[in-house]
């Protein structure tokens, strides 16, 4: 593979050795550290002057056919692979191979400036650095960190605050939010939207005033389109390092733990309380209330109804533990294997 | 608590007494009609100066440590609490402390006049005191009311008419509509999208012509990142005081009636008619064609495949009548524990 | 039903000999060539002047007391109805209509130029005959073909590249693609957002470098607020003619044949391979790397965790195939009729 000029920028090339030193990587037995590298592939899509990685025995022929000029693997899967091309030998093949990814491709270098067809606030703050783009508008009393790039045609509203190195992606709509450093939104995101909270009155439902905030901690990425609504008293809290894919709805209210990847289309309701390092799969919604504790994980498009203890496993609808799941769905196989219905 | 000033204007302060005038609340007794009141916040975030909702017994201890100055209650549940606490006493003290947020904490003022960076189609009409935002786009032949507010990068596509008292979120882009008085769209909402409306052909699916409109009532309210798409022949309805959470999806003609509650993630497909004061659950799927009666309630995450009667309660995959979802589920794990499998 | 001229343009009226030339239809006895016709409608909703279809012998009754002044249906369905309106015979009448449907309704002609409020970097291209809406943003490097159309506030990024007879919706976000021709994006659609790529590391989880593409074929169509993810190392492929409903998300290195019908807020996972011709209903999940063979169909809101073999119908969570998911069901009612539990 070789990367497209037109979207990518690629940095280097380097020399093997210059790689493995970057790594604390050792070279296996004959490898030139020399030999230049020009970027990242995949074993199947190597051509030479590529390095790829060799993670999982399953590919171990795809490793031994591949055309890559190098390959970053484990001491014990080196033994196994036992091929002539080149290897960096380190301890955590992925995690090495992802930072080799980001040498070649770090984010595209800022352009600090304000574009002519931005439109900031005089009130506002921007911090040294940053690149905002055309169509981008910051509204009055926002204060944005050194470094951060506001996407095309991003909202950033009255008052908020972005720490150092924060990115918004175009068409993104940020308002009552308290945001960290280094946190990466992507595009058409909506953060701090009013929360689904009503009262009956006598001229149908009354939204409850949504006077609380969103506070987002340090490295924090969300996908494309996700909404996360500000709290109604009191705030919608995320932890710092917590990852989201693509189109997750996170209610008024919810508090999300540290380092948590929570997968796609995923819908948590209001209130909700996500400890650390839980893990949910695409689809998943959480009742509101429920209390899902630290490093549970939750199976794509389970709908959890009840709280969740730490370290627990759960799936289905409504969400059980995960064995009782699977068991269940083996018993309907058998039970209509053994009678006619 | 104390509501951000960055994000949040607050009233006030106002005199207990005048709380109560305005609620039509009595003091409870000892209760000094002088006590000036600065914020509301929830009974366990109150600090002295606020007022703060007692409305459910099981907060009683909350309710009785509470630091707030002044609680609304019931007259029932102020009997219960048997605290020194100033009380204001309500029929529905959910309700009357939905009017409070809203006295402290009203919308903000508009501030009317178009920005110098928006686009407005010489044709448009703009009614009297609404603002028009940085980059907001208005076409040829839209009509808008008075009072409206046009966010930031929010497109009103030609011909669009909107009510009076109407705000458009940021980036929302509303097409092929005609919209009600006092609606409220939230950020990065569609309105007007094709249908998902084909027939086969010798080169593929061919959409058919989608010539409908979106007919939005009175006091309709929409979450971030909905998208409601227009009638293919026929409109698309949403009645008065329909209250959508995000990211819900409205296929081409689906009729919903007055005061329904959509929460997060409901998708409801073609043509399904949904009657008055209708409530769903998060993640809900309403197959095309149905229909479902007044008042009935679907459960969270229901896979709604045939016609719900007036007053039913659903739940499932497919979607049962509710106790048989949940004897279903007991069964499932009775089943589970008298064998191994 | 005449459709709003506010929103739609209508051409015509077209003598009935005319529109039957364009169909090769045949006219009933006694039709009038010289009648004229005005525009389409629903059998229920024509007026005189209106043409309508009858495609539906459940709808028989509303054809016999439709008051259009024409029908277009089968010389079938043609003996079955019975009826003294003027009838356009032919082989496909869902089809036929779908035809005079965009012969009284084209797509509205594009105005070219470029407004005055878009942004344009010096270095992209832009086809003859392109209308560039306010505040679009086209950067460095892209390349539009001809014809093309950028709605308001839509963003397209460095070096993405669009095939003629392209339309691109308000506030849709295009990075990191190359999009085939006759490609119709509605608005607030997301393509060549990052993927949900991670590692673990020390400092928590560290995303993969996203250096693939999004590829898009001809004649595909997107509803509103998709998200279509960049590939991590390769890329996302959408074949030809591959149609989308709302809110569907589509994560990295994906690959989607040709001509599927993807309905709304559906969800595929990463490295996902789906055959031609595939038909999936509305919510459908699809987990990581699983395959789905040509012409496959997934039902409604089915979780699919196994391969699906070319050919079949699943449903159920987890899917499994279509009769047994049935039978499934029915097996719960029947258990839960036979015992109280």
């Amino acid at each position: 593979m070789v990367t497209d000029q037109r979207f990518f920028r690629r940095n280097g090339p380097y020399p093997l050795g210059e790689i493995a030193k970057r790594l604390g990587a050792g070279l296996s037995a004959g490898a030139s550290a020399e030999l230049m590298i020009e970027d990242i592939a995949a074993l199947d899509a190597a051509v030479p002057g590529e390095i790829s990685l060799f993670s999982d025995v399953k590919l171990l022929e795809s490793c031994r056919k591949s055309r890559a000029s190098a390959i970053i693997t484990s001491r014990k899967l080196a033994e196994v692979v036992a091929t002539e091309t080149p290897l960096l030998l380190v301890d955590d093949a992925r995690y090495a191979f992802a930072l080799v990814g980001h040498l070649f491709h770090p984010d595209p270098p800022l352009e600090p400036g304000v574009h002519k067809a931005a439109s900031i606030d005089p009130s506002a703050e921007i911090g040294e650095g940053s690149q905002i783009d055309a169509g981008a508008v910051i509204s009055a009393g926002a204060k944005l960190g050194a470094r951060c790039h506001i996407g095309p045609n991003a909202v950033i509203a009255r008052g908020v605050v972005l720490g150092d190195d924060c990115h918004i992606g175009s068409n993104s709509s940020i308002s009552h939010a308290v945001i960290g450093a280094r946190v990466r939104i992507a595009s058409n995101v909506v953060i701090g939207g009013p929360g689904f909270g009503f009262v009956a009155s006598p001229k149908g439902a009354l939204r409850l005033a949504q006077i609380g905030r969103v506070i987002v901690g340090d490295g924090v990425e969300m996908g494309s389109n996700c909404t996360i609504d500000r709290g109604a008293m009191g705030d919608t809290i995320i932890g710092n390092g917590t990852m989201f894919d693509n189109a997750v709805h996170i209610a008024h209210n919810v508090q999300i733990g540290r380092f948590c990847m929570i997968a796609g289309q995923i819908g948590i309701a209001g209130s909700a309380v996500i400890g650390d390092f839980v893990v949910m799969g695409g689809q998943v919604g959480v009742s509101d209330h429920i209390h899902v504790g630290r490093a549970a994980r939750l199976a794509a498009k389970s709908g959890v109804i009840k709280d969740v203890a730490a370290g627990e496993s759960v799936g289905g609808y409504p969400a059980v533990p995960l064995r009782q799941w699977h068991r269940q769905t083996i018993l309907l196989r058998k039970l209509l294997g053994k009678k006619e219905v």
